[in-house]
């Protein structure tokens, strides 16, 4: 069950990644709620956003009430781009003619056309429905009576103000080449590892976080157990008295939960700029307090997540422009590898997680041809992710709806990461849940 | 009649837009004596001059006589590029065999071959007859029988000597697309601009000039009337006790003449580089004396016509090199738009009259889908352009050869710009006429 | 028998420079032994190269041992760029989850499975037999059974150590355009001259080397011998009282032979990367002695061959990255042409020879369009190549292999320069071999 009997055709692949309007893995994302921003990206009257998702281009703007807008990007009357737009009053003008939208896409003035002649009540701009919550502007892109009454009940989604770190960044692949490393215990153990001698007991018991402990076995035994939201994926290391547990939650259509410290969680959103480019979302929580205004700044010097960026503008193949965080180290300066770092001090030579991430993402191609790959034991969450999706995607695409993204309390799970005597994922769960009830489970 | 009416099909887009070599729009504007270089851009066995126009690749220089050339971009011996030439003795020299041209096309010299096997008399060179008048190299690109006698006889053409200003630069758009600017009045009021506190009679009566004053109402009367040169678009603006008229030309095939200081009149041209660039050709003309060294500096400090440029090279997408003057503030870097400007000094945040028209003109994309634009009363020049040409374009393809090209005469008018008790444009242009005569109508 | 009677079809257009896997050109190529990187550039364990050859994304290490290994790009497991690997202990290990390979492409290491489940033995990793010498790592990229039993015999590369330099660097053309200039003996007396006054007869007698003395007759007397190997071609130079004679080698399938100083050679092989770019190899060699430190020096500040480059990557359209020397004057700077140097010092105002060829091969297009060409006498060479070339590709394609490629020792000649009486190449190559021995001829 190794090697070429688990690799996907090609049609599977087209059908996995490809996520433009009326395909069938788009028209699933788009039942979803989307993370579509960070809300401190967008000021009350202050400059428009310009974005694409699912490869539609879209402009977002805050208005004079601090209402969050997602619209077309191009203004409906001679298709001026509305980025450039005057975002004043309660709504965007387009700086060709002076039209202006509001939030809903309605068109509240036309000041170039005399009174009489305006026919404003007959334009509508292209505009979906926006939602904000956990530090992020979230959009719905679907039918709008197929609309899920709120966005996923992530802890990290309903923490107090100050509990979470939001961070959304470009990764220039296809959104599965990045959710795919999400979900891939085993390279940690390589891509991130660094070459430093260390006893792995007493490492583990002092500071059983983030990346490191995992380097401890290129091998540990995995399980996987499907639910409702997606599934639940445990590596099991076996110390000199006891295992050591990490538990981590794949969730539709593209999250990951990652135990954190204190009791908190991290993960990511893999949204799909098109099919070449992806919108990286952080989120990181913690139960206990807010994060201090150093650990803020620790993380945002890079090394785990988010990586080393700069906010500006990247040009997409077709010419189109987006703003947000771009990756100073990226596939142009190959991620800026140093071969003697390789040689003396970390396994990849390159600086920071999310970087060595990328590097192999990207330096996949835009998209994978997954009909040539060679998968084995390790990579069974992988194969479960993409298993689990195409099937949603293409029982939706013959009618039948999917039900998860109704289900927003689903999303309210922690990741485990814990020291345990027990050998089995189901035993570990019960145990855990037991211990902090149904709330987080 | 506005909104979905008024929309392009796509078929008719595609006609209106294409004009490479066999497209009916590209041979209709073969038809005509199109403006291709600025004179003063060629020296006499200077360096020769790379461009593209209607889609074909082509080298200009001057002879030692100070004939212009425009040839095909490639030697036809082995095809390298002509660009790299030698310039000298009547004739431009390939450098990689030898082979030379003179301006004609005729190959003057083959040197790498012995005299006996020589075939100088069966190689003949692409090249277009030029003509010179007006600071500007024409070029006629059409059948050789249906050459008009003459380029289109502007006032800017037949002025004398440092009366008319020529500038020629980039445009990363269709030419439609700025044409169709040229010949809207009611942007005038948004895109142009300045949030200043002024008393619109007292500054049309001190200075009614340029674009400050069609400011003052931003839903004029608008009147067009059909004339064989194109049409003649008057809009009337009320006063306290009179009317403003700004009365502009659109002239076939690309042309607007548009009032300008002292008489004169300042208009652009549209030359298409291909389906996706444009050349811009700005022209000024005063009526009662030179321009002024001061004038000139002034009006190159951009702020107006031209923008501000570089001289250089630009690659096209498919590889190709045109040189000519490359816009400072472009789509790379969002026409150095300011957001701060934008709330506090004019509509835009964007300095510089054309750097605000390309921002929209060039931010539609390479060919905006016209079918999908909703178009009201004030965008009835634009209409009225698009329907003309369509016709001519379509007449021709079907063998009917357009007349106008070979009525160079009918070039001969001014844009108007006054203040009347006159409430209708036919009775403007009569009284208009009767002050200046016919020749300048 | 010029002009358009020896165009090239459209179709062996296509045929003779279309080189990807399955082409009948390519799969030509792929019967010989390529040169594919000079051999300094690959340290043991140090930074693999990215390259591409024929159309196939490769990556090139030197192992622990020393030997060269070339692999295909991306690792097997899930296509994560080898390129970004650990070259340790004998092999290249992904960074991404740890999957090792030698240079024969065996997995040696699979550490991220559990040892029972491990699967290396079904995974063998894409790689070419390599060898090495005359500085150069040579490939063979066609089926294992055909596989010559060496690489060609040349001078050069059975020269002791230091008699020979080696140089490799990036031409953005189809490899065709390089190599038909190689063969073009007319282009050196314009492309390649300087405008001096000097004494032909003195000159040559002084010192007959490079490329100076070419100048003198721009429309030598040329003749081509059909050779096992190729052809020998001469040019024949009248002065006062006998014959300038240059001879130079053309073989298959791509390499040139052109007299150097010393009894030595010079010469390019045209490597394509894929049908846009091409890797020119250098090789220049001295019978005498080895060169010197100041003769290496002197070569590398440009000039001749190679060109003035930076080592580095280049981003070929497709977004793949190759690693070489990257040419510092390009089509992106015009080739650095200085105007006032092509009035009055040499024939092109572009510094360097190499530099001079690539502004009119590279200039023509990535592949130039031969069915546009009017070729004459003077181009006799290339159109025997073409021939040549055809010929084979097409025989193979019919099922016929060449023979050349098993007799390496045909390639054990020497390009020559010489004052002679004789006035027939056949004369004078009978006189030469009789003098040097049949090892040389």
């Amino acid at each position: 069950m190794i090697g070429a009997q688990r690799m996907l055709s090609r049609e599977d692949n087209e059908l996995l990644t490809k996520v433009g309007p009326g395909t069938p893995m788009g028209e699933l994302f788009r039942r979803f709620w989307l993370p579509a921003l960070v809300s401190s990206e967008l000021e009350a009257d202050g400059a428009p956003v310009r974005t694409r998702l699912l490869g539609e281009d879209l402009v977002a703007f805050r208005d004079s009430t601090g209402r969050a807008g997602i619209l077309g990007a191009r203004c409906p009357h001679r298709l001026a781009p509305l980025f450039l737009g005057r975002n004043e009053e309660c709504g965007l003008r387009c700086i060709y003619h002076g039209w202006k939208f509001d939030v809903d896409g309605a068109c509240v003035d036309m000041p170039n056309e005399p009174p009489s002649r305006q026919f404003k009540d007959r334009i509508h701009q292209l505009s979906y429905p926006t939602a904000e919550a956990g530090g992020v502007v979230w959009i719905y892109m679907g039918p709008p009576a197929e609309r899920p009454a709120s966005v996923p009940q992530f802890e990290w989604v309903k923490a107090p103000e100050g509990h979470t770190y939001v961070a959304r960044w470009l990764q220039a692949s296809n959104w599965c080449q990045g959710m795919e490393g999400e979900v891939d215990t085993s390279h940690i153990s390589f891509l991130h590892s660094q070459e430093e001698d260390y006893n792995p007991d007493a490492l583990v018991a002092q500071n059983p976080s983030l990346l490191v402990d995992a380097a401890l076995d290129g091998a540990p035994k995995l399980t996987l157990l499907e639910k409702p939201y997606g599934f639940t994926y445990g590596a099991r290391r076996t110390l000199s008295d006891q295992y050591y547990w990490r538990v981590t939650r794949w969730l539709f259509p593209f999250y990951s939960l990652i135990p954190g410290p204190a009791d908190g969680v991290a993960g990511r959103a893999w949204v799909p700029i098109d099919d070449h480019h992806t919108w990286t979302f952080h989120y990181q929580c913690r139960a206990d307090r807010p994060f201090t205004t150093e650990e803020v700044a620790r993380i945002e010097e890079g090394g785990i997540f988010p990586p080393r960026t700069e906010y500006g503008s990247y040009r997409l193949p077709d010419g189109y422009r987006v703003d947000g965080r771009i990756p100073t180290a990226n596939d142009g300066n190959d991620y800026l590898i140093d071969r003697e770092m390789q040689k003396n001090v970390n396994f990849t030579g390159i600086w920071g997680i999310n970087e060595q991430d990328r590097s192999v993402q990207e330096g996949m191609g835009p998209i994978v041809d997954r009909s040539q790959e060679h998968l084995g034991t390790a990579d069974i969450a992988a194969i479960a992710a993409r298993r689990l999706l195409l099937n949603l995607a293409k029982r939706l695409a013959a009618g039948e709806s999917p039900s998860v993204p109704h289900q927003p309390e689903l999303y309210h799970l922690r990741a485990i990461e814990t020291l345990s005597q027990s050998d089995g994922l189901a035993e570990l769960l019960n145990q855990y849940e037991a211990t902090l009830g149904a709330a987080v489970m």
